[in-house]
């Protein structure tokens, strides 16, 4: 059986999460199911956007995501299935999928969306204000199981898309910004590495500017500078990151989602 | 197999759910885990029995509940597994199944308590600070590879109680108060939905009273009044709730657990 | 199949640790895997040496243990897989090992050493920042999976070991100092039961000092003492600890790790 994943902004201590696996496992008892993270900001479909599409690659096909940040949670907004290449998404319909959608667009992999509709898929009950619990959970759960998408409801093509930060060319590099703190303080920018690319093999001409702080030249690892400098790097998913060895960038340079950054070759 | 959810108060960062989980697949390999909270307050069993109480209901017939919130942990206190309606308890006898025995009672389902005593279903070293890992652990993990409840120990029939919040009626409806303030701010309350049905047709006429501020009427969900406004509603299990949409009632509010509220239908 | 344990410092919100699964189901479908800790106090490689040691001995044989507290990430540590006794561990050369290889080095257990070298057995592409994801998570797949140790590379017997706080015997007793502060607030210290055993049966003379208190007796838990009273006791995984019954030692002493713990025997 496939996997499941589960991403929502419900926090770890009120027993939502666990609740959910309860519904699934009721439904696909020894279905795996990893939590890809609860700590989402409250009703930030942009930082679940983020974690979504760069989390899918590492999944095995048929895997099933499910994905609850829903402040329209209980209104018109669709509930939705989708089979995005080998994989499958499970949630409201607000634009969480956009990056993934994108990049399986430019691939030409296969494309569904399903309006859940047919609710002998769901829990007998539905509340108005957890459908993580009443409605995509048991979906997620019928899908590893083997119901067919299709299935579920009616296809539809016009998913909800959100804007999100895309660098701008300049006349020496890029111009982006910070679109995710992590854990440890670094800073992921919107700058790819596929911007950078034509130019690699020159990394120590490289500039970047973010804070009011200069850093020259691009680093591949944390390792290769004394602990507490500042270092420019290409990240484990592609995004150029701005990190302090074994420290936190976003404390040095009081950082926060949207600071510009600007990246120059000289 | 059946499947077990995991509650304490014991956090998330010293190992000790991961032990618990490592001693229960020693016993019960592949047997599916839900963690359902590690971030109880520390020894709030009132809490706990909350969560419990709302979680229940959507796992499969067999589930074995670990709840291990134990300030009395090597103390005189009981270890007891139980039976109640078609699922199981297992963790101290100290009040925590307080509602759930109380909805199994009203339901007329069965109820089985038995004292554990019988040490060839523990480990075979007993600290006197951690029974989740050396006591609960695996008997839960035997219980679910088949071990009778009444082969674990001896059955008792007084259970500890707790006192939990009720509302009272009031000449135009109920004064209750806030039980569990959720990760985004939204203040459960002790008032009931089945206390209101018989006004639900009149929604409009409801007026809940709460920090100084009035809110009139009851919205099925958040989406129906603009972002910032606060709102009163019936939660995913049944309750009472005072949020915000889009924000955080208890901030707005400087609600704490405890505080008064008042609904009146005028 | 065996279980998999995860320790990281990445904590729990940009889905690295969900990402880990992702990539170990794809190889080892229905691995069960338990969360150790993922709040490891960034770099920390002492606290999550501290976690292993105590946790290793509950696991079932066969159980392999990921730990990615990894500040040299890219650098030339060794990526390395070990057996010590009957289970494995997976991650970098850089210590953490320490407590759990010197125990099975007293019990006389097997012991192996494999500098993971066959690119075979990662992901076909290698970040310079993620190991955890990219290396570590696919050979522990492939462990529990049943390729054999030898094939994952080349054997050394150099493992890097760390300096771990010992206590140093008095005229009277031991000098520790406190190694972990827990979610409780509880303070474990380096001072261990078996060097108090020879007392134990005077438990009543002893006497312990930290933070310019002293706390006379050992209690056996917490319940034999008053709410709010300092305690002594020899906790769950036989480390001295030092407790407040129902409350913080941390915040009444304004402990940190390190600070000095003295015990006599008058």
């Amino acid at each position: 059986m496939a996997t499941i994943s589960l991403m929502t902004d419900f926090g770890i201590k009120d027993g939502n999460v666990g609740v959910m696996k309860g519904v699934i496992w009721k439904i696909a008892p020894g279905v795996q199911i990893s939590d890809l993270s609860h700590m989402v900001g409250p009703h930030n479909i942009r930082e679940a956007a983020l974690i979504l599409f760069r989390s899918t690659p590492y999944f095995a096909p048929g895997a099933v995501h499910v994905v609850v940040v829903d402040p329209g949670v209980g209104t018109a907004r669709r509930p939705m299935a989708a089979k995005i290449g080998n994989q499958y998404f499970v949630g409201p319909d607000n634009g969480i999928i956009t990056l993934w959608l994108e990049r399986a667009e430019q691939l030409g992999e296969e494309i569904i969306f399903i309006h859940l509709t047919k609710s002998q898929y769901w829990l007998a009950e539905i509340s108005y204000v957890f459908h993580g619990r009443d409605i995509f959970s048991p979906v997620a759960a019928h899908l590893v199981s083997g119901v067919p998408l299709h299935e579920l409801g009616q296809p539809f093509n016009d998913p909800i898309r959100i804007a999100l930060p895309r660098p701008t060319a300049t006349a020496r590099g890029w111009l982006g910004e910070v679109i995710h703190i992590d854990h440890f303080g670094n800073l992921a920018t919107s700058i790819r590495a596929e911007q950078l690319a034509s130019h690699f093999d020159q990394k120590e001409k490289f500039m970047v500017r973010v804070g009011g702080k200069k850093i020259p030249g691009l680093v591949n690892t944390f390792g290769e500078r004394p602990v507490g400098e500042l270092v420019a790097l290409v990240g484990s998913t592609g995004n150029l990151v701005i990190s302090v060895v074994n420290g936190s960038a976003a404390s040095l340079l009081g950082s926060r989602v949207g600071d510009k950054v600007e990246l120059d070759w000289e």
